[in-house]
């Protein structure tokens, strides 16, 4: 590698962003567009600061398809600070809630959801090491349930719900797509509250979004933390405080792209084309295999093995003299994993895949 | 003024930064030192990034002089989440704490309290729309109090603690250091919790610090939001989930840079001549006067009015001709304002100075 070369950045968050999204930023970091100041140095009061923050919701709007009823809040805290949030907000009647768990994220957000109402893992499939969606029968709900709460992509064991569960009257459904949001096209008016942290498909870490239909709104308890209750922000166009104003603009950009791309529709096109091309290589190879269940295997985060730690460590460690970084699995889970979100390039696959290859036929 | 040239930014935050610190961070957008990527695509949890974050911490400890058996943490949210942390984690015995609300933020954070435990406001210069710091004899304090709260430096209102309250044995001091950390020498022993949104003399927004004692790390109760205890984030080095992690890379250029200055000391000896320089002027003038008490003027946030609004409009429209931008005063208070952080070199209030003279001639 030479030195201003970059590397395919197989990171499963921070992770890859757009080329054209960092030349954008790094040309603008001293002069915003003629104000004679970098975007960080902004006011958020300021005009200038406004158009950023106006066209980004705009933007984003536009590639989901977001229906007027629903408010795009602009938030701090990660998607762990919306595992207390969802419950801090949507507990308002029954004080309970259905949570399915399909991996580490789930169950911390269910663990959190217990301080502050009724919770019910309809579902954990904790016992197979998460390698697979449960499927629940509808009539496990609970029908008065003040909402039902699954994690869309599961970032650390590489499942992704196909297709939501269909809801009970009334019931809003709550989906945390850190992972996977705006990299396959989704129904937003099937849900309640969507949520992401940015640091995969979105922008920078620091930045978490909330899709939240107005309705849900208001709920919050009297002792409620003042930013942790939905209706502070939403009252105040996400500037209730400062927000983090550079990583909304790299958010900004990010929206940019992807219509320049062709919107969510193209992007969906290319992600199950890239997932395609991993994963026939891995079923196809004689070394390695993949643990997940097959109809629920991510597109964007994808898991493989050798079935052999030292064997794994050696794929890694050659991958990355090639270019091909950040192939380590979650500490949690070990083995491999390629995340390839909407930032990496068809060609990035390629390369992995022939590398794959290259590995198999070398360590028979 | 030409494209390309930038402004001298007066504003109270997000605000003008140095440099130096904009231009590394151009520099290194596409690929940090050789990593191949930028610092925003970088996983937390590498090496490379934790050598990031490690060194921002280093250095912040070593230019602020922080005992060891204080926590340094970076979080998120801004100064306001600190308003509900501060009660949330310190409330721990007697659930009482004494507040001198000497402007807006003092008062919203002295209201978020409110929620959590028993609020004493000690005094207010509210009457006087903030324009002093209040003197309180130590009689008044709360003997039993779990915390004392100040803020530091008043963003809106231009004041400034110059000397802080000697506490009674065993009360922790908490200090609001948004608008002025950094810009002159504290003893942080004085104190039990520092915090500060960076925004201002720190880095980019989205990134808070808070300095904290360790013996008051602990004591929150158990239906706190998980990332509202100060113990998570204390526990992971700040890394209990993905942190801020372009901000605090940002975060670290500035502590990178105050030491290339000369460190605190040096900086604050600049801070004062500049103040200096504006309020001579400001004083010297038959046009403004400065509504602040002369002993607890802020050497960071400059207030001065001509008492007349569009004169004041006059001004802020003209100096923005001159390069000289965001001198309006916060929408609260109007008037005007410029904010003299860290980052605003001295020649930058020799020009505002300048045109001051000016403006002064051609309005009298």
């Amino acid at each position: 590698m030479r030195e201003y070369d970059r590397v395919y950045n197989f990171s499963a968050g921070p992770s890859q962003m757009p080329l054209w999204v960092l030349e954008e930023a790094q040309k603008d970091m001293l002069n915003y567009h003629g104000t004679g100041m970098s975007v960080m140095e902004m006011s958020h009061r300021s005009k200038d600061y406004q158009a950023i923050i106006d066209r980004a919701e705009a933007d984003l709007r536009d590639v989901m398809g977001i229906p007027d009823n629903y408010k795009v809040l602009f938030l701090q805290g990660g998607g762990f600070m919306q595992f207390s949030m969802v419950p801090l907000n949507l507990f308002r009647k029954s004080m309970k809630a259905d949570y399915v768990v399909t991996g580490g994220w789930a169950k911390k957000a269910a663990k959190e959801a217990t301080k502050f109402g009724e919770v019910k893992i309809l579902a954990s499939s904790e016992e197979k090491t998460f390698s697979y969606i449960p499927k629940v029968p509808q009539s496990e709900y609970t029908p008065d349930a003040d909402y039902f709460y699954i994690c869309h992509n599961n970032t650390l064991y590489g499942t992704q719900w196909k297709k939501t569960p269909e809801m009970l009257p009334g019931v809003p459904l709550v989906a945390d797509m850190s992972s996977d949001i705006l990299s396959t096209e989704v129904n937003v008016a099937d849900y309640g509250l969507i949520f992401a942290g940015a640091q995969k498909n979105l922008g920078p870490a620091g930045v978490t979004i909330a899709i939240i239909r107005e309705d849900l709104i208001g709920h919050a308890g009297p002792k409620t933390p003042i930013l942790l209750d939905y209706k502070t922000q939403a009252e105040a166009g996400s500037m209730f405080n400062t927000p983090p104003t550079y990583g909304i603009y790299i958010a900004g950009l990010m929206f940019q792209w992807i219509k320049s791309v062709g919107g969510v529709k193209e992007l969906q096109k290319v992600n199950e084309k890239k997932a395609k091309l991993f994963y026939d290589a891995i079923d196809e190879s004689a070394l390695f295999t993949c643990p997940t269940a097959k109809e629920d295997r991510s597109n964007m985060n994808c898991l493989f093995v050798t079935g052999n730690a030292d064997l794994d460590k050696k794929f890694v460690a050659e991958a990355k003299e090639e270019g091909l970084v950040n192939l380590a699995g979650h500490r949690s889970v070990g083995g491999m994993r390629a995340s390839l979100y909407n930032a990496m390039p068809y060609e990035g696959v390629e390369k992995l895949v022939d590398f794959i290859h290259r590995f198999d036929k070398a360590n028979k």
